[in-house]
């Protein structure tokens, strides 16, 4: 069951929700922008069905409407972001602007930010760059649902890792992943269907593996990308664990098991190691290194042989990191954005309660 | 079939043979360590037992003994190095302590490298930065044995990432690992002992799952880490070209399918797109976003709280990412280094053929 929105009518109504809870214009522009880029890239788990869990961390008193976001430390190249508890949607771009402003003039810029909260998908932040030119990281830790290796307990996010890189005639190079086997969100669709999830996505409350979708809902873990020490978990691990402390250690934020959730039923931990959740952001100038043009013309180069190349059976295409998401993106502009019905339910509750038309 | 060898005896032979190929006193002190250091920390596979490999290279005039390495292009935070054909083992370190001097005064350093050859294990460099407080990053690509998600050809190498971060009284992270399912050195070990292979770490010249480990001898491929698209792919697919792009394209390197093999009884593409391998480096001071103490402290706490963590029964403890090789460094420096015989043999052949004793 799904109905089909105009990308406008859902950025109208998610921008004017962002300023019924007291955003400025300018943040409920760009949280609405960025919140409904997922939607737009098919991401979604990240996109407005996540809005009345934003409204839920505000009428918490967990997010902060009016922040006050600022630098509390800067070389030519870094910089350190307090998010004074903003919403990531807002301090994310701040951040990823700074980082842009020290690339241009020091060849890089690298952002570390705390006492923040979600930001949507890492690849918005990632792509920012790619108009100048340059190459963009974005990274952010999350709350605790993964197990490193051996581990039964949880003590990382899904931490993603987003890189953009400019082509010429080609389009953008974009890898944007969950650090795990599996995001959350797919366990989320298996759960609604009541269907078993592949071997190596979960292990139970024990740290056995398991194949049941409520596996993590009932205390057990995802697995970190590799699935098992024979596949590569370790590597997984590593992955997470490097974005956790990019993001975290290195910004003053908490990390690991400390980091609070999203969800405004789960109350933060009560000891904790730093402020909000944090992220970490890069900005690479192509020019620092290599001529822009030339090296744009290498990348048509290495994008069109890796696309031509033999496939297996069964499969048309080698794929390019981003190809999917920005077809998806062309698609639901012009089609329009499927929502499920509980989204659709869940928008128009949170519309009578602001009254604000869906 | 395993001898032990001192540390300091296979040194001094591997020094002196550098030596005898040209290399000057500084670079062979340089590459022999740095070779050693992968012995040590028990990667085998890149170690002495690659010693008579670089030599063949540098027979059939593909490694210049005495490369003029030089920087062709800088900014505050940048740097790209022509490595000259030389040893990738003499250029790595060069270049990682650029990185170091730029991340001394304006944050962080990167630095792409080009020309280069095959530069030992990627942990060696990254861990440069612990003693300056720093954060350090190595990278390289290689030779094509990798097909990514979809694809029946070998397009990337097995390029490893490797980050070390400093902590205070506990040891660093150190995370050193290919983009893949499993290292090719594991895979050599299977064919010896003709045994089978994991699923997910091979597939054949068609591109379809096998387990026979001489599936990628044959014409077939390694897998990215996921190993398939169920299991994440392309998220090892992604890690992998984020690897080659950033160590060869943004350095005038060959890149993809066109990076020249490491061994000498294969011929290099004969349509080169840039110049020898390349890696990539990075530096990142900690005292640019945090004061490095109370970092030093938060990582003895991240550590901590890993290391302790309630185990999958099975597993006595949840390793940090560079446990395993500190720990096989402390007991091969004292205990020494296991050979296995036809190391030994090739290493003595080496030595009478340059009259140098082992």
């Amino acid at each position: 069951m799904q109905t089909i929105y105009d990308y406008n009518r859902l950025k109208t109504f998610t921008k004017n929700i962002f300023l019924k809870i007291g955003c400025s214009e300018a943040h409920a522009e760009t949280a609405s922008t960025v919140l409904l880029s997922a939607d737009l890239r098919g991401v979604d788990s990240h996109g407005v069905a996540r809005l009345s869990g934003y409204v839920r961390l505000w009428e918490a008193d967990r997010i902060n409407a009016t922040p006050n976001i600022k630098i509390v430390h800067q070389t030519p190249s870094t910089a350190v972001i307090d998010g004074d508890g903003g919403l990531g949607l807002v301090i994310a771009p701040f951040a990823m602007e700074i980082a842009i402003e020290k690339a241009s003039k020091a060849g890089t810029g690298w952002v570390a930010v705390r006492n923040s909260n979600h930001f949507g998908i890492a690849g918005y932040h990632a792509m920012m760059g790619l108009e100048h030119n340059m190459i963009g990281w974005a990274m952010t830790n999350a709350s605790p649902l993964v197990a490193p290796t051996f581990s039964a307990e949880r003590l990382l996010g899904t931490n993603p890792i987003a890189i953009a890189i400019p082509a010429n005639e080609e389009p953008p190079f974009v890898a944007d992943f969950a650090t795990t086997t599996a995001a959350n969100g797919k366990l989320e669709i298996l759960q609604r269907k009541q269907e078993d999830a592949p071997e190596g996505w979960i292990q139970d409350k024990a740290g056995k593996p398991t194949q049941n979708a409520n596996g993590v809902k009932d205390g057990g873990a995802l697995l970190p990308l590799g699935g098992d020490k024979v596949h590569g978990s370790h590597k997984g691990y590593s992955l997470g664990a490097m974005v956790d402390i990019l993001s975290a250690v290195l910004s003053g934020a908490n990390y690991g098991p400390w980091v609070p959730p999203f969800v405004s039923f789960l109350a933060p931990p009560a000891d904790p190691v730093g402020k909000g959740i944090g992220h970490f952001f890069g900005a690479m100038t192509v020019n620092a290194f290599r001529p822009a043009e030339e090296f744009k013309e290498h990348m048509d180069n290495w994008i069109r042989r890796f696309r031509s190349s033999k496939t297996v059976d069964g499969h048309e295409r080698v794929l390019i990191p981003g190809d999917p998401e920005r077809e998806m993106e062309a698609i639901r502009m012009k089609k329009g954005i499927p929502l499920l019905l509980p989204v659709v339910e869940d928008l128009k509750s949170l519309g009578e309660k602001f009254e604000v038309e869906l």
